[in-house]
């Protein structure tokens, strides 16, 4: 099926900014985590989630799904959205009641719409590969396809969910197409990692989401009727003096899952949209000592730094002290006021649990 | 010859206070040097060099030869001290001038006496072994030899000079003997250690010196006139109105050179005294990091550590800062408040490079 996206509906974004980001510890922490750090840039993650959909999405028309503790820094950094479009769940109850509910409101405010979710912590390297990949996504959610945006993976990577795609075309335009979907699949070992990379039918999942608010109603009605009854209620009395009796009364009784166990990966009609994008999850050390700019022995250095003999390395200051490293190769030190990380690279997946060693001991001060 | 060392005159100690131990950088600095820092213990290892001579010599004939930057700090240090025992250098001119000036101020106030030299900055374990040498070697200083006292090597250690000896007994005593030495070798190669640890005829040089006052006068007079008449006649000079003049026009035109180059290993009639005194020149963070307790890891730690799969790792923290480890073996992380040092331990040494480039780069204030 062919399809021009020029003339669509209005897009709806949700941006769910949950999540505390801990592996990115010390300086992620519970009071401001991940999203709101400018860890690539002058602007915050989540920032530059917003600018990444401006030409996409206005602002009025953007919601951020976040906790209490964050709501009024999100309300400072992003002085663009209405105060409205900050909805704050009472508690985390992982992204399937965000998304349902946002859906849920979109729907009642514009019956039909389409909506993407985006996660508020994430890197684009391409900008522009992103929007057209976000515009041919669109049209296939017009044509009710639950669409997701994956990247093609550039290595073996352990850390990361996979989308399995079919050569069934769903919906194609002059910017790309999207495919018929065939299955998720959880962060795989790594042989099963370098299995996936060499069959090209494997895409990151990127926690990318774009569908009409009603197909997503739909099936969330179908597989979680529960949750689907909670926001769809929720929703209802969202503009009225109930909000706060619902919200407290009905939320935390709402199934606490993800979109993608909860819907996605039951639902019929699934597509994706591969995406040449530069994405990343900026999940840990590692990873964003990747994305930072590398000097000629190979050190990211965010910081003053002097080094002898020191190599692959990622150092990220935030105390302005001088940073010496003497004959290391593949470390990363972080240098925050009260804390200070050390860790070998390949093991930066294990600060998360530090973190919870730390939560265990009442280090809560910390965290 | 058989001695006894009882009935000995007053002993006189005289302690170098000279060098910056850069290699402990960053918590040694130029204005607060190794020697005044507590690095082992409760006391600075000044302060710790004079207690280890507690019973061999009395306060008012132990010297301390220092800068002008250190003198003040260490007048508060050492309370027992008369002030007039802190002697000054105007200028460093490495050991041979201060211990000879000493030398000559000793023999103009007691005529005929002992005195020892002692470095400011390094460790002794067993105090009690250590007092025992220092008996041994003040009977065969009695004898008019020069004396050092070395410790039998542990390990072969690259990073020390050796004293070779022979089997010739200068003197014999119920606590021990005093052998001729016959050679003074630099730090040696790795190979040329093992063959020294395997000779069982080289000791560790600990920077350990006892002589007549008179005789060390003796032989700087006949080996470095020039060095010898200068400090002769500033020490004339020194306790009158012209000790400013004579240090301010003499010292600096002094020639610089070490006791041990300068007289030492050109001297006739040098001796030594094997000492199991568990000594060590406290030189970098890797030999540092052996002094201090263990726990099961391997892990030597002051401050505050929570770690995850890190072992035989040394961390010295000045900041109250929380320090966490991932998967590190063999790295020392040393926390000031403006300066964060991460080494492997192997390479520790280099921390004397890194200080230079410091220098070289204008960072003078962190140094």
């Amino acid at each position: 099926m062919r399809h021009q996206a020029a003339g669509s509906p209005p897009l709806w974004a949700v941006i769910p900014a949950g999540g505390a980001g801990t592996r990115l510890w010390p300086i992620s922490r519970s009071t401001r985590p991940k999203f709101l750090l400018p860890l690539l840039g002058e602007r915050s993650l989540l920032q530059q989630t917003v600018d990444r959909l401006a030409g996409l999405v206005a602002p009025e028309r953007t919601l951020v799904v976040c906790g209490p503790a964050h709501a009024a820094q999100i309300a400072r950094q992003l002085p663009e959205l209405p105060a409205d479009n900050i909805l704050v769940e009472p508690a985390p109850r992982s992204s399937g009641p965000a998304i349902g509910l946002a859906a849920a409101l979109i729907d009642r405010r514009e019956p039909g719409a389409v909506m993407g979710s985006f996660a508020a912590d994430h890197d684009v390297r391409d900008g522009a590969a992103f929007a057209r990949a976000v515009r041919v996504a669109v049209a296939a959610a017009q044509e009710d396809s639950l669409v997701t945006i994956g990247r093609a993976p550039a290595r073996p990577e352990t850390g990361y969910g996979y989308i399995e795609r079919t050569d069934e075309v769903v919906v194609e335009t002059d910017e790309g197409s999207a495919f018929r979907a065939s299955c998720f699949h959880e962060k795989p070992d790594r042989e099963q990692a370098a299995g996936y990379l060499a069959s090209g039918r494997y895409l990151w999942n990127a926690s990318m989401f774009v569908w009409r608010a009603g197909t997503l109603l739909r099936e969330m009605g179908r597989l979680q009727p529960e949750l689907h009854a909670g926001v769809v209620r929720i929703a209802a009395g969202w503009e009225t003096v109930e909000r706060e009796n619902l919200t407290t009364s009905l939320w935390a009784a709402l199934p606490e899952s993800s979109i993608d166990q909860g819907v996605l990966e039951r639902a019929e009609r699934v597509a994706v949209v591969p995406a040449a994008m530069g994405w990343s999850d900026v999940g840990d050390w590692h990873g964003l000592g990747d994305l930072l700019d590398h000097d000629h022995a190979g050190n990211s250095v965010r910081g003053e730094l002097v080094q002898i003999g020191t190599t692959n390395s990622a150092v990220w200051s935030e105390t302005g002290r001088l940073i010496a490293l003497v004959g290391l190769d593949n470390v990363v030190v972080v240098d925050a006021p009260d804390a200070l990380l050390v860790a070998d690279r390949t093991k930066a997946q294990q600060v998360r649990h530090l973190v919870n060693r730390l939560r265990e001991a009442g280090h809560g001060e910390r965290l």
